[in-house]
């Protein structure tokens, strides 16, 4: 049970947190800041939050739970505004698509308070942003990755851990290093292709008609580079190197299916794409319908 | 109104269609010819076809409406075999995702029948296959090109053009050669694209945790990427130009987007991005939900 709830950044993931947890009971009191006035104060009208203070160490002030839920390149600024308000047993914790990156802000602008900062990244969202779009069910069934480090105070990560299961999701822990590996793969990479498909045909002068012929795939490239593109940019530079790896072996790995196009190689792309299929087969779809 | 319809190949598209036209009450009769016995007697235990007969020619015998539904490496195969057999007033007609390669192997084919052929296009489908995937709404306010080539016939044309309208389709017409061009930025390049991703996650020893944390753009991909390998091998084949064109600029891009990314610049990604998200927001997302 949360009695003071803080959330920076009420946007899709904060709002849903917020509402979720509002439905579950498992809140008393959830207060609000943010950098959009209009947004916070659309947040108090769809009773998403009970209020709002003016300043991120008045929002935290008193709060037990801190969830910081800004673009990841915000984090350090807001942790090191909100360091000295905090209340000493407060625990804090983020909704980061890198972890890597947000460790480092959080050690660097908490200093000794760093113990009570829990890394954590819901695997959920859609390609749409603000509060606007947030609703009480989007982490049901969605996992949870919490990136402990060593100094994390077992008690903070269990109150993490607890926040997170009330609104339905299931918490799993690994290391900062491993999350931003797999995810790099798993998420950033999608993200970079789709949004260069979408990019590339915007500036083809035919690009009215190729919308109108879209498929099933190329509709789903476009929703995927629908999502926010301040988020995404601070993932990618966040994640930089595990990205840029997997890219050069992407760019590799075209060319070589290229080749395989221009000499009419009918049995090596069957055979790699029936690899696809069957993988997709056989290990699912991952994480339920929906979100990052 | 038809009499005798053929399906060539009763998968998820042949075998919609029949499914389709017979909710419609626009089919008399319906007489399936495929690879695979076994799909063809589930056609039939499924009523979405009246009879089989055991060859090509056979199952063109007295049909005034003969629809090609095969991988696109099977027309010219295909039209040959059945050439001779055709009633004289039939109409010849397919569904392939390319219509250069067609419309030469319908030329090859059919000789001074080929007046009677109308390449068609219905931009609709699912990542499944096969005649148990299908269902009769899969054309409902879907687009159907039809790409007619100078010989053919202004009536056969308008049959081609009722049968898909009764299944509720929306019927244009374009020149082959833009269909392709257009087809292989909308359709073909995305395929290529998750096909490349997935295999490449695949082969990472890793993958199973990959998967595990997939988002929903990597779960796109993965969707996209388990259709049919021997369609989607014969379309890149035969639409290979255009594809590998595309390709090109792909790669050419995603390496500026790479050197971004390592430069560190954020606000070259932002723009980028915020172009990508606007044009779907201008453009839309095409043509309903599902389907190539």
């Amino acid at each position: 049970m949360i009695d003071k709830l803080c959330i920076i950044g009420v946007g899709l993931i904060g709002g849903s947190l917020a509402r979720a947890l509002r439905a579950k009971e498992f809140v008393h009191e959830v207060i609000g800041y943010g950098r959009s006035i209009e947004n916070l104060n659309e947040a108090v009208r769809l009773g998403v939050i009970d209020g709002v203070e003016p300043t991120a160490p008045a929002a935290v002030r008193d709060a037990d739970m801190v969830v910081i839920a800004v673009p990841i390149g915000a984090t350090r600024d807001v942790l090191t505004q909100i360091a000295s308000a905090l209340a000493p047993d407060a625990v804090i914790t983020d909704v980061g698509s890198v972890k890597g990156s947000v460790v480092q802000d959080a050690r660097a602008a908490l200093g000794p308070r760093f113990s009570r900062f829990v890394p954590g990244h819901p695997i959920a969202g859609t390609e749409r942003s603000g509060v606007a779009a947030s609703f009480p069910e989007l982490f049901e069934r969605r996992r949870v990755i919490v990136t402990p480090e060593p100094e994390t105070s077992p008690e903070a990560l269990a109150r993490v851990q607890a926040m997170w299961e009330a609104v339905g999701a299931d918490v799993s822990a690994m290391t900062a290093a491993d999350h931003d590996r797999i995810l790099a793969a798993s998420s950033h990479l999608p993200h970079v292709l789709a949004y260069n498909l979408v990019d590339m045909i915007v500036r083809m002068d035919e690009h009215r008609s190729i919308f109108d012929c879209a498929g099933g795939g190329f509709r789903d490239f476009t929703r995927i580079a629908a999502s926010d593109p301040t988020m995404w940019r601070d993932i990618f530079l966040a994640n930089r190197d595990e990205l840029l790896a997997l890219l050069q072996q992407y760019q590799d790995d075209l060319q070589a299916l290229m080749e395989a196009i221009e000499r009419g190689d009918g049995r090596w792309l069957w055979e790699t794409f029936a690899r696809a299929k069957h993988a997709r087969e056989q290990l699912g779809a991952g994480n339920g319908a929906g979100g990052d």
